[in-house]
């Protein structure tokens, strides 16, 4: 049997931080897995499904030390949308769809594992996934509103509509709901920020000081359940709860694999996948980093593709890294995935066990555990420092965001690649060229606008700081034209080339044409610096005869220093 | 008045050149309207009314001296395409309709002035381009073989329809109509090639060889023409001939703008216009290059729009530069944009007297002037080169080809545009990254793989030739962790950005990271030869003040002497 790297190293100390880890994330992923399942419109038992057999199998296959799976905020939503938008309207199709959209999620990791896709991510920018994060936090929080003041708006509204009937039956809030979802949301902020403060200055043992500060969504589910059991809110008040889970492991299913279902789900898992690769990616490479650890994105593939399978066949939907989880199980000491093993089982205890005491827990509660939970995510700092560093960048960010706060998650992120990509090209389209000269004696040779430096009046020397390709041809063609067509003095055109890693054959048969227009004009086109790849294949063409090889230099020192003679 | 400036300097010697030029050019573009509105499945009076107005407006406003404007191959068979999908079967509603598409591509040409947008064909490379032309020169020729060869095949079908029931037909086909059409096909290659040579060896004057040489088309419609007429073709043996052009100069009209036709023709009024501007600016450019004059294309989306918008007005169809035509202008030796003008003329005294000289014209002999037009577009040189140079151009070309050739041309260049960029990126987002040495005593660092050159044990000397930005820094740092991790005796890593134009905020965050990592592994990170455009916006960041400002040298020589000490 295939025995993963850290169990079969596994040392007696790492038990201890695993064990304790393990248990501090169960007590945080009960109530939230309740609550990403509401966020989705999906029963709380399917999300507690969703965090036994999926962690076990991440576990196994994936290459994280510390990444908590379950679900997840982020794909909850988009699952939600999902499923809103198949032609069913049975809650049990609506549930079997969420388990076959785990199982299709499943696939395209693995499939994108097998045509070694991995790098597709690397075309989401920073500021496009700090944008889509923040819009999608905002989005969340705004459909959470109605929980948490019990009022009646139905789900899947775009957001500005949903802020307008929020507006309108704001009046009719229920009173006790309003209180019981207030009231957890100060409890769940107490604990995350000054409670810690307190305890690190009471300086109670750490370890306590990590149980204690975690424990605010089970404190806040706790009370707000017995105020609703006591006080009868749920008969007398209309306080929305939870009711009947039922008791028991997850039962292994075969999913729904109707071609009608498969072909309309395709798309949306498709974004749910790279959603879910992505933002586990993310996490577990900034906590890996932390410790020196590295992360196989192909393995990390594998083992949220086999997280996702686990989840579809034990009747759970989709799942990915959770990035609050994972926190909370780094910063608890995890050392090896046997921390999220004890979480699931712990998770398994409390299907069997203990579901008759979420029956009053008030969704309320859970709604501020969302809230608490993705309001973090709201990244302002991305924008600002964007903003300040590279106009362009902001922009995407700016669009990102607006578009998936508008229209939808999906179209948000492609609108952002589209601008992150074109505003790349457009960049590369218009490269800086410096007329560069010689800095004093030396063999360097800079840009005349921004250092002292001496040119020789016959001898244009320029430096293109791009690589050349058919984009940038045209640009390049009418710039050379212009500065030899303003000096009439100009002899030879030095062109530097220690900024251009390819040529393509656009830009070649430019080179071609500009070599034609400078020799009809007398003047000789010189190249230097050429990099080893682009020389080699230069060689192979008719371009290196017309100039010359002795028009070729190896340094621009050389060239000048030639041409002066 | 606003006077063009080739008007207002006009020499009386330019004269002579002008003059012959547009009366040789009318002779050719007279027979060949009338073809490519046959290929546009319009009447050859469209298409000769939008040779007059269209040449005059050029004249005045387009940039190129040269460049003949008129009906052209390519946006005839597209504006076949466009108005074969319109709901409408009226004969006068489809010629109305060209009236209008006219108007949008003049009315998107001038926005694209206004909105500075000349820039976007750059986006098109050299392959593709050649991939597009390649396959529409075989779709037009095999759109044509049912003239020639007077077979009943309707038209707008795929390409590969029209083959199969071309192969089908082909036993029925007419007689006398295939005997007009290869003949005609003879006449005009014999005028284009062998002819030329032996004028050259008669050593006739250049003139009567220019004349004589582009006469092939007057020479195939007329003798065609009296066949037809004298032995009675058209009744006894089914000959399609031209038949009535209603005598006179164009109507000038108001195309129809109702909202629904518009929004209709929009998106392929686009794509006409792009390609009618790439096309003429192509042309030109060739053209004013050999002359050393120059193009703007700023200019010439102003002298195209109004040319598309004066053929709108006067029962015209879409316009632009020909590439046939336009080398008959240039080379019987015109020298402004006189010679349009006077051939202007010529066309419109061919439509006020000489029209019912057309009417035993028989289609076949069109057809075979369309095809020896397009049949030397056919661009198998390019592919090889490109195969030859750079395989992944080869691809967006034979993607194209292929993709115009089954599918249409709108999805062929969308499809080379997404292959070709798709391409670029794939290839920075894995950027070469060389360890370099120094090269015997010099200044010069180069890549251990190529020279022969020294290092130091504990420095690693890297030069990265890429751009940094979103898509490669994953890549980077990978590749700098992988180094660092396997050479354990590294103290100091340098990074030489001489090819790096510019980092984006996602590479910012990333040189942080490598930063830090390389900070808690006691490494040191240093900068070397930082372009001044970059260090300018490095400077107003965190990153600049974590790495030390006494860790960026303006040369790697510098860098590695100080850290030998």
């Amino acid at each position: 049997m295939w025995i993963p790297d850290w169990l079969s190293h596994y040392k007696k100390e790492q038990l201890s931080g695993d064990m304790i880890a393990g248990v501090i994330v169960a007590v945080v992923l009960v109530p939230q897995a309740m609550a990403y399942g509401m966020l989705a419109g999906l029963p709380a038992e399917t999300a507690l499904y969703s965090s036994v057999l999926p962690l076990i199998l991440y576990a196994v296959f994936g290459s994280s030390r510390t990444l908590a799976v379950g679900p997840v905020g982020l794909m909850s939503l988009m699952t939600g949308a999902t499923l809103l938008e198949l032609p069913v309207s049975e809650p049990k199709e609506i549930i079997a769809a969420a388990h076959t959209l785990a199982l299709l999620t499943g696939l395209i990791l693995l499939s994108m594992r097998l045509a070694n896709l991995g790098s597709i991510i690397n075309f989401l920018s920073h500021p496009v996934i700090s944008g889509f994060v923040s819009a999608s936090a905002i989005i969340i929080t705004i459909s959470q509103l109605k929980h948490l003041f019990g009022l009646d708006i139905p789900r899947g509204l775009p957001t500005y509509e949903t802020i307008i009937l929020l507006s309108k039956e704001i009046s009719h809030l229920n009173i006790a709901t309003s209180i019981i979802g207030l009231s957890s949301l100060f409890i769940l902020y107490g604990f995350k920020q000054p409670l810690s403060r307190v305890l690190e200055r009471a300086s109670c043992g750490e370890l306590s000081q990590q149980i204690i500060s975690k424990a605010g969504p089970l404190v806040a589910v706790s009370i707000s359940t017995l105020a609703v059991y006591y006080l009868n809110l749920s008969k007398q008040q209309q306080v929305a709860i939870i009711g009947h889970i039922p008791a028991g492991l997850p039962t292994l299913i075969l999913p729904n694999i109707e071609p009608s279902l498969l072909k309309a789900l395709l798309p949306n898992a498709i974004m749910i996948a790279l959603i879910g690769y992505l933002e586990s990616v993310s996490i577990a490479k900034s906590m890996a980093s932390q410790k020196r650890q590295k992360i196989n994105s192909n393995k990390e593939l594998v083992g949220l593709g086999f997280a996702n399978m686990a989840s579809a066949i034990s009747s759970g939907y989709p799942v990915a890294g959770g990035f609050g989880r994972s926190m909370v199980n780094f910063t608890s000491g995890a050392n090896t995935p046997f921390a999220s093993i004890i979480s699931a089982l712990l998770v398994a205890i409390s299907l069997a066990c203990l579901t008759p005491l979420f029956f009053f827990l008030p969704k309320a509660a859970l709604a501020a555990i969302i809230i608490i939970a993705v309001i973090a995510l709201i990244d302002t700092h991305t924008l600002k420092h964007a903003w300040a560093y590279d106009r362009a960048d902001a922009m995407s960010m700016l669009v990102t965001f607006v578009t998936v706060l508008l229209v939808n998650v999906e179209s948000g992120i492609f609108a952002g690649i589209i601008m992150s990509i074109g505003l790349y090209l457009h960049r590369s389209s218009q490269p800086h060229i410096a007329i560069v000269g010689q800095l004093g004696d030396s063999e360097h040779y800079r840009n005349i606008e921004r250092y002292k430096v001496q040119t020789e009046p016959n001898i244009l020397a320029l430096r293109v700081d791009e690589n050349l390709y058919f984009a940038n041809t045209n640009y390049l063609e009418d710039t050379i034209m212009q500065l030899v067509a303003d000096n009439k003095e100009i002899d030879h055109v030095v062109l530097i080339c220690n900024s251009i890693s390819f040529i393509d054959s656009s830009a070649l048969e430019s080179l071609d044409v500009i070599l034609y227009h400078l020799q009809k004009a007398d003047i000789q086109l010189h190249l230097a610096e050429v990099k080893g790849p682009v020389m080699d294949k230069l060689k192979t063409t008719a371009f290196i005869k017309k100039i010359g090889a002795d028009n070729i230099f190896i340094s621009t020192h050389q060239a000048i220093q030639h041409l002066k003679q």
